[in-house]
């Protein structure tokens, strides 16, 4: 198993490093260059032109490399599908914005809409498919479950779109997301590997790919993720963290992600109330650059951030 | 032993990030500022005043983290003899240059003198305290061992020296050299781990020690490691590996820094023959920041391919 685990890190990255350099002239010539949203700070605004819809490299290296090693496991195809369903919507949303021009893509209402069908679709595909029960892990309590009775199915879709959109808020900064999903994706990977997990494969494949991708993606990233790949990403996160009982823990692997979500909600709530802001701007990496931290040092904070809740999700569990 | 591990990390860690906030100004206040090489990229020169001998405050976390978990274990001991003894000959140099104001610290045959009497110390606890014999583990054989027999000790002198030559010239970028030794100490913790080895505590205290460390020195760098830190780096890595028999597998996990010694050994005999350079400039990571390469990137570059090497270690083993 630890073999197989480390052969599909290794195929998924290097489909990532054949893919990327044919990928990513193709999608520049396409003229899928990212008109960087007018919402970020000044600096961004030198990326205009980048390329982005990069989770399409991501999504494919990941479905080839889980087509190798596994094709008929249930927890496998549940995470792809969740994986894969909201890397099409985000790919909706990427497409839209090059050819209306519009810098935001899909509406609100659309987005929604898409998303709760695709939760539903999980929601499914896990109590009858996978055939799991409404157990979950408690952190911190050497293993204890609670069974959450009906209360799991709203839970679940509040922690579906929670996490989704915090993984998008995310991925702002030259290889942010990719270098903290790297690193959650390993945890769930290594966790799946200690508890004899099917869905090794698929998390190792998640692995791979980002180690690939970000090659590409760290600073200066020659190609984006999109709403392609943050969707995705965000997809793999939660429907792992539920195969394996484990969406509690996601407040503490993900702690970048509830960070990222929380400041949003913060500023807006703060903003209404004072007309004055809490954080610089918002998403809060927003906030470290503009107090002057480069790039890439808000990218290496976090993620060491994330390595040492990573460590303290072992000792939780 | 699992928890036993995240903890020694977290410990040393916390360790860090506690003793640093007065440790840097105060390096700062007793001038251990570097002089920077005048031999590296022109670009470095902005890096004067940062001060360096950061090393002091890697080996203290690793020390008194030790102290928390074994004082008694004798491949613990070796290990943090090897560590604190390279610290030591690069404390030694680094202060020179402060005092002395000279840019180069300890001339070469000082250097090589000490050297050789940590590693002759470092051979006798091998063999006579800790009581290894001269079999090492050959990659890709699925546990083979080769009995070197007495070619053992010169190869062992070899390798010492090799390995922290090679890992002090890796540091020459903000953060190079703590994030691959960082992933390296992580690999040697998991082997480690796998085997029940004693000498697991110091392996995760290192890990923990350079991911705090890595918030001061990753770039912009607040603080450098200095000649104190890249010895003991290297000096902890070569001991461990020697340890777990596995002194082959620097070749595999260390790639990197066998790419910064051979290419300053391949541009200086380039140039002897041909009067011409081989790289824009040795070591490696200044020739592809001269090709265009920010520090940054050479940084996350060099550490997705020794996370990778570190991948194929594991299947190596």
């Amino acid at each position: 198993m630890k073999n197989e685990a480390v052969y599909a890190i290794l195929i998924a990255f290097f489909l990532n490093i054949v893919i990327s350099p044919f990928a990513i002239p193709l999608l520049h010539k396409l003229k899928f260059g990212q008109n960087v949203r007018d919402d970020g700070p000044n600096s961004h605004l030198k990326k205009a032109g980048t390329p982005t819809m990069g989770g399409i490299i991501i999504l494919a290296s990941i479905i080839i490399t889980t087509l190798f090693f596994v094709v008929g496991n249930r927890e496998v195809q549940t995470v792809l599908f969740v994986t894969v369903g909201f890397g099409v919507i985000g790919f909706l949303d990427d497409y839209i914005k090059v050819v209306k021009k519009r810098s935001l893509g899909l509406t609100p209402m659309q987005k929604i809409i898409a998303q709760l069908i695709v939760t539903c679709i999980f929601a499914y595909l896990l109590s009858s498919y996978v055939g799991l029960d409404t157990a979950i892990i408690i952190p911190f309590t050497g293993g204890k479950t609670w069974d959450m009775g009906l209360i799991f199915w709203p839970f679940l879709v509040f922690v579906v779109l929670a996490v989704v959109n915090a993984v998008n808020l995310t991925d702002g900064v030259d290889g942010l997301a990719s270098s903290v999903t790297v690193l959650v994706a390993t945890f769930f990977a290594a966790v799946a590997m200690s508890i004899q997990s099917a869905a090794v494969p698929i998390a190792a494949a998640t692995v791979g790919s980002l180690l690939g991708f970000l090659l590409f993606n760290s600073y200066p990233a020659k190609v984006f993720m999109g709403d392609t790949g943050s969707l995705a990403l965000g997809g793999f996160v939660v429907a792992i963290a539920f195969v394996l009982k484990m969406p509690l823990f996601i407040l503490i692997v993900g702690i970048i992600y509830v960070a990222e979500n929380v400041s949003v909600i913060l500023q807006v709530a703060y903003f209404k109330r004072t007309k004055k802001r809490l954080f610089r701007m918002a998403p809060i990496h927003h906030h470290f650059e503009l107090g002057g931290w480069p790039e890439t040092k808000v990218v290496t904070i976090f993620s060491i951030i994330t390595a040492i809740m990573c460590l303290v999700g072992l000792i939780a569990l």
